[in-house]
């Protein structure tokens, strides 16, 4: 399965953890987003992926993006080791933890919405920081309130699941920003506790970075 | 079912949609999103949805939030009439239809993300309606490519599903601001097509809005 990415793309890195997770093949294909190259956009990808972003896979003869889609098809495909909980509220519960990370953090600080603050509005480093962090400091706010209603290593069952598949790549960007991650502790010993997995260790842009 | 809502929403408009199609009978809750009421920032709300956004629904004892999330749940709950195609790769493509509105269009558009670029980037009227519309035009540009590879009435089934749950809501919003909709005429006959059932008359903002 070819899999569209790019080593600092975090919505690529949650795909990168559950691939790792659970033992699925790849054939990485980079997709350079660095400003200077802005593969993405080129008419060879898009006429590929209409959205021109990344991650995305190719299946069967279709490129089909949107890491959270990808995610849930993941899941029906391959079912084991499950991302997902099997009790209904539990799933519900797992799924609104991650899209408070993937509809409601990560969208706001993607880089083409850091370019239109910087082009349109004049934004300089600081307001771009302040941006990117506020909206981190917002979502990990609820989050670490959802977190501390869970009193396991991991949230929603034994081994970390569609939750950490999005928290640990976001927790990662914060670290890049250097956000303050003190006020979360319980979303720290969840760090702490996937850092120590193979398939989380893998999976980080450092470990993919290419040459 | 208690369901948190305001009229305005229109992450609630989805939920209403999929309500209606389900046949699922739920209690509103009205939290008043208008700036001079803010209830959704308020602390009785915010003790039982810590995110403190609309929508949300009870669920035993608990509140939960994240429409697209509340989605998933409600397929799996009350599987008649699907909102979800039976075939995993249309799954995946339903899901990355309704994900590019649900991640990369909403979101940016979100009020409070539009008061952030009042208060720190300074944007009037002007600014803010060009960057509301210039994420629904990036967003509609791939899915008018999408939707037009699709040659039914609706894009995933013979009736209306995720994708149009999703869209409709978002084209709304895109007439409230006065969005030039002429360059997605496929878009357009979904929404003419949605139109004529009573699930989606029925969860119109207009529809719903307290007296």
């Amino acid at each position: 399965m070819d899999f569209y990415t790019y080593w600092r793309s975090s919505a690529a890195y949650r795909l990168r953890i559950a691939f790792n997770l659970k033992g699925i093949a790849v054939s990485p294909v980079q997709i350079n987003l660095h400003p200077e190259a802005s593969e993405q956009k080129g008419s060879a990808y898009r006429a590929k992926n209409p959205q021109g972003r990344v991650p995305a896979i190719e299946v069967g003869s279709e490129i089909i993006g949107q890491s959270m889609a990808i995610l849930e098809w993941l899941e029906e495909t391959y079912p084991e080791p499950a991302i997902l909980p099997k009790d209904p509220v539990e799933r519900l519960r797992a799924r609104e933890f991650a899209d408070i990370i993937a509809c409601d953090i990560h969208p706001l600080n993607n880089l083409s919405v850091l370019s239109v603050l910087r082009e349109q509005f004049g934004a300089d480093k600081e307001a771009i920081e302040r941006w990117y962090s506020d909206w981190i400091i917002r979502g990990f706010t609820a989050l670490e309130v959802l977190a501390e209603r869970q009193s396991g290593e991991f949230l929603f069952g034994a081994a970390p699941m569609i939750a950490e598949i999005c928290l640990i790549p976001q927790i990662y960007n914060a670290r890049r920003f250097d956000v303050d991650l003190a006020p979360f502790p319980r979303l720290l010993d969840l760090d702490q506790a996937c850092s120590k997995l193979p398939a989380f260790q893998a999976a980080t842009p450092e470990a993919v970075k290419p040459d």
